[in-house]
């Protein structure tokens, strides 16, 4: 008789702050955060983690909590948790930690989930120069699917994943990202030409004490304060992982980790029922507090043996992942294109992420043309099964990038059709809208010139 | 008693020049080139390429024509198409054409394709940094299966498309072009970061009379110069589809074209066997001759009942694709992912497409360590069916972009494992190796810098 | 802010017997048995449900409780529930309930299951005749996983799914029930030729007040016995639904059945982790205990408009299902087949049984010759997610009946290959075996002749 | 430079009766058929096939062709041929044949199929007591799609595949099949019960000389009719692959055929552009002419090695077959149940064959209901690519066969819904219909007793 079910290792109380947790989290990279636990290579383990916000946003009518969200906090991340091999032996560094999530979800009895915009001044977003002020829509989760009174006709199942899971840095590699990231931070500006377009800021997200959470140390030592100083912010993925938001990392999948502390100190966070690739809105993936059940195996020498370093270290290395075997199954996409020329008709050189940002503002406006408000479609698009691709990136001067939405997904058919778009009953103003603030900022709102006559409509309305 | 099968609307010859078939190629973009047939909406008809260097590349063992392309010649494109309907009416400005792709494949007789990467100096590639050489691998087609002798040990199905499929630009869309893309050659190296990491040059491909071919335009008429001088070169996509290289636009895929012009002037070409997202190595598809099945519809209107421009003027706009359902079914993918620091560590913001070179890097160094030179893998992600997908594209100051490989198609098991990387008479070095030429320009060859003894390494030995 | 997860109206605990749960179970298909409970249509629920035999296998080291088990008691059902509309009117006769299966799985704490073969004197399935003794295989589940120490070298992704979803009977259609059988218990082996090949015995399971369970009716009572006699057990499949064992009817899927008396009374049970078509050793998926979160919607008269009759009345008709998105992705396929020309090699007429008999036992004989015992397969193929399919059912006198094996689950690659079946440390004899018990019984076992020297062998042989 | 595209080794001409063909083409199965080729294990070569009733059916307006077919005739298959491996030795008794299916289609040209049903005087069908007239469909390509004027409203990609492929007899084998086939054709009617409820006859068909093709062996002389008289008719699928009507088999699949004479005389015919399990209507794909694109390898001993005879000789056995990675992907099934009751209301024991005839006649009502007629949707079911499965085949007595049709095939939505069946311009009568004869024969057809009033309607109504 083998055992039965996963052994909980890190219990998470949804009604308790990040803080107040049995096993206490954490939301800060660093080597010296001590593990909450051991897990041995083999077992079956479940890690039950908070929302990334660590339960600021709530299941409300009101979009405030987002407007105001500290971004100090996220993201609340479970463990760090001490990978030994059957014989006690640790995970040690140069190590790859094999991880395999063998079920994931929801948490009993908290099954919903939120999306949403942040406002421009507070963190912002891929699109946030079109759409500066803060939104929000609300999911409930039927089993497999979600649905959100906020976005009426759309209801699609998740493909419910972690947004992170990673190890603990070494001290040597947090020192490259600090200094790499403060390099961009205060220089970032002058140098970058992305800066015009993508507009979120802060550029880079530096180590800060406010807000941070370090586990089991304790707050107030003086420890604690070196640490918190020292720790990297949760925002990026890096090359221990970390917050890659790899939307079909789900049920089946396995994460190939670098090990780079003894005993490879593995967190996970930030769980997602779904996410569209690339999750625009940044607050941008059905977020939620859920479970993963793992299974960990120790590839000793692994990180030489399989990972090639890409850059000045031993140390620049990227994990590996393998996808699983249960997806849902969608048979037709309608396909978005975007080219590296951006809304200003401004010509870049092989630019993914403009091409990418032209993709997704060609399919938010097409998909509004069906009912729904622009900002409907932005968090919509942010959360639902969509592909993001880069087709093309080496006819220059354009990049083409792509966004593929699954058709299945929405109540009417959403295909170009002989004639204009259907109206009547089903396409009626999708209604409510998603919870908003406005934006009371003075940065410069996108507008699309694209109004402007064209010779050709002329010639076309005369004929 | 219905029509058998499609009626062949553009015959082509594979052993005559483009110059030399019946229906007269073109390989430009311009409004004055004439239709060289007209096609009525509902009717299935059959348009035949040759591949998009006119013929060029041999199925040879040399890679010296590779090295000395004629890069003002492609793409050889069939048509212009001139679309009507059932009444003879053309289609008019503003409309939206739909083209579905009922068929396609390589010509009988001619099952074959390449793969290569440019010399530096001449074409270039993704990575023309690190492989600045001209390569080349051919390919034979057995049936939906694809094997090339320069690459061993994998073999693959074919997900084939058009790499072209686009109608012909209005003179005030040409202008546009023409002008951004001036801009860009002319001021982009000073103002625009990319270059520094994506190595391509020249940054834009402007009109040029050399190598150019106008269908039915005479050669050495006043027209002929005028346009010549005028016509759009075919190398990126743009508002008019042409180069978007999306390599799921297979059977039964459907692509909406905004129109320009009277009549749509519809061409094709660029015919691919297969293709990797993003087509890396730039020759990089499996490219061949081939053919299309297609019927058209025309949405009377439908570019702006269904486009919105995305840029200063109506013409801003992108076409739509829809996914057809014939795919081969990968179930195992094995996924490398790059984030936005480049090969010298240097931090970059939100970048796509440097997170999509690491990730590519990251791939080729691991899938060499599987008995592969380099150059083989370079070409083969370039032509197999791996997807490239934006994952993170808001949490930064890092883009996460990653590129999915279907196991499937090695003939050993290529993840990761206990132990070392097997060897023994599986993994011996896959000879004969690309067929290679030297680089003899002098630019410099990024080298990877990773080699650079780390702190953890001489501690993981001593351990 | 909406209700968070589904409502749990039918809880169990997996360490009661069946009559003593909160919630009485059932065991029988009756109109009288009361509701223990009312569902809303719209609203979500959970359904929680013991194993088949009621908890009587355990996960313990011997068959003998499959051997001695009392087939009397399968299968316990949870339910019935009565369903009723928002203004609480209930369905009605003539309609049809649509019953959305969201979500389903193990119970917590309980993930395991068994596979099992019954002696052919106390239950049979499908190959009693070759092998008429108990076996047993226990599956721990590890996530989607599921693994077996008694059938090591395979793991495979579960498509978990209730073996049992059905409606209440009328007392006309219960009448009709009980005719036929009896009609066949009595007079079958006369008639009916199948029966020579198929040993499954008894013909029919008609009702009997042994082991019977009734839910809320109490017994002792006069109504007891009446009902206990009358009732239908639970075994087929009917035009209610019932034991239909669908193998994909999992997550996402729906369930179109019948109502026949006031409220529909709704059951569900007989869990099942995975199985494959045909269920083919009887005790035959991995069984299990488990839970359903479901929704249900009425269609008003929906049995008049949506379901034909096929029959001598109105009550003849079957349900409609409809199957969701999210199955394990299989990309590649071995297929067996079978003809219907029995092992004594009679020619049977269009036989699509003795197909599908035959195209199991050559599937059973192949895969042995992977150091597996027959044992380990046949329980093997009853619960993997193997597709039996009805290939031929026209070309007189063979029905072609093919059996799809995913080679995925496989940890060796079981495709015919060059030179011989592969030896050495890949394929060492599968240990331990199956659980097993002798067949004590005097019915015959049906030997392969296959080993009678051909004309053939001896020529090629020689040659 | 390697050869370009496949080998033609057998060219047909569809202009021409299969006896006037190039290379001869055979109908029946015997050892002494000389083959028309060689072919060597590694080559890529193409085989060309007329349909397999050679020409009778006609792309016209009437059924008339199907109601006088000659069903001596079919099927008209091209081969055999020889196989050698490269030093020429060919393959051997008890040796396995491995032939990849690399591509195939329709031929050139000859872009159209039919599909049909027999009278029951001549040929029957699985339905043929309640559809005993011939009826007729015409489909027609458009590349990888199939439409039919008779069943408007439906349009689906088709799964090519050839209908038989199989090797040569040894006379052994061929006594065999003849002696158990006449067996059943003499004693079947008295012993087989399922003759009461598939209906098609005869019950077998044994040799004859009338319609005989036999290849190079001259028609007239002694040696023709002896093997005239003793040669195998290709209706039912047997050891030697043959007719096996296995839908899937498509693009990149692969068939292992036991080699019964020297060289294997591999014969290939009964092309199919699709066609749904059990191909029901008996004329029952969309049969076409067409071509195989295949690749032999001979598998030494591969009979022995991995075919388990499974009867009284070694000559008892079935070949095996690997699906392919092409298909095209659904996402949405309705899926239609029958249990073995037959229409009568009589209780079967565990009849698949009565199930999946119940399953068939169930989805064909209800299908009947968006506007077809009854014989659109046999003729459609027996064509799309719908799945035929065995669900459950041990809960006695009822086997649960079920019918999975493809959701996305027609042009309305066929789910059941709350209200009636749609009405209105979407669901008007499909008109045309299918082509029809009468049926001048006086067996009973079997009428649907279904109209029986039920208590249970009575009680609905007044309620």
């Amino acid at each position: 008789m083998a055992p039965r079910g996963p052994r909980v290792v890190v219990p998470v109380d949804v009604k308790k702050r990040p803080w107040e947790q049995e096993l206490p989290l954490h939301n800060r990279w660093h080597p010296e955060i001590p593990p909450v636990a051991d897990v041995r290579t083999g077992e079956l383990f479940r890690v039950e983690m908070v929302d990334w916000t660590g339960g600021q946003i709530g299941d409300n009518d009101s979009a405030v909590d987002v407007k105001s969200v500290d971004l100090s906090v996220p993201h609340c991340l479970s463990g760090p948790l001490r990978v030994v091999d059957s014989d006690g032996t640790p995970a040690k560094p140069g190590d790859l930690l094999a991880v395999e999530i063998c079920n994931l979800g929801p948490l009993l009895g908290d099954e919903w989930g939120f999306t949403a915009t942040f406002d421009r001044e507070n963190g912002g977003g891929f699109l946030t120069d079109h759409f500066p002020g803060a939104t929000k829509a609300i999911w409930y989760f039927e089993g497999i699917y979600a649905y959100s009174p906020q976005i009426p006709g759309v209801r699609f199942p998740g493909l419910a994943h972690p947004g992170i899971v990673g190890t603990a840095p070494s001290a040597e590699l947090l020192n490259i990202w600090n200094a790499r990231e403060r390099e961009l931070e205060e220089n970032g500006v002058a140098s970058l030409k992305l800066c015009d377009v993508l507009h979120t800021r802060p550029l880079a997200n530096l180590p800060t004490a406010k807000g941070c959470l370090l586990g089991k140390i304790k707050e107030g030592t003086e420890e604690w304060e070196r640490i918190a100083n020292e720790a990297a912010r949760t925002i990026p993925g890096r090359e221990n992982g970390g917050n890659c938001d790899i939307k079909n990392l789900s049920r089946g999948s396995k994460v190939y980790l670098p090990v780079f502390v003894e005993g490879a100190n593995l967190s996970a966070g930030d769980m997602h029922f779904s996410q569209g690739d690339g999750e625009v809105s940044f607050c941008g993936a059905i977020e939620m507090s859920g479970f993963l059940e793992l299974k960990c195996e120790i590839i000793r020498g692994g990180m030489k043996e399989y990972l090639t370093p890409m850059g000045p270290t031993a140390l620049h290395v990227n994990p590996i992942f393998e996808i699983g075997p249960m997806e849902p199954r969608f048979s037709e996409w309608l396909v978005f294109e975007g080219i590296s020329v951006d809304e200003s008709g401004r010509q870049h050189f092989l630019d993914a992420s403009i091409a990418y940002k032209r993709a997704v503002l060609n399919a938010i406006d097409y998909l509004s043309k069906f009912g729904y408000s622009k900002e409907q479609v932005y968090l919509l698009l942010s959360c639902c099964p969509c592909e993001g691709r880069i087709s093309g990136i080496v006819d220059t001067p354009n990049a083409v990038a792509t966004l593929a939405i699954p058709i299945a997904i929405f109540d009417q058919d959403i295909r170009p059709k002989k004639g204009k778009v259907p109206t009547g009953p089903r396409v009626v103003k999708r209604v409510p809208d998603v919870l908003r603030c406005s934006y009371d900022g003075n940065l410069p709102v996108t507008q699309n010139p694209g109004g402007k006559e064209s010779e050709m409509w002329k010639g076309a309305r005369s004929a």
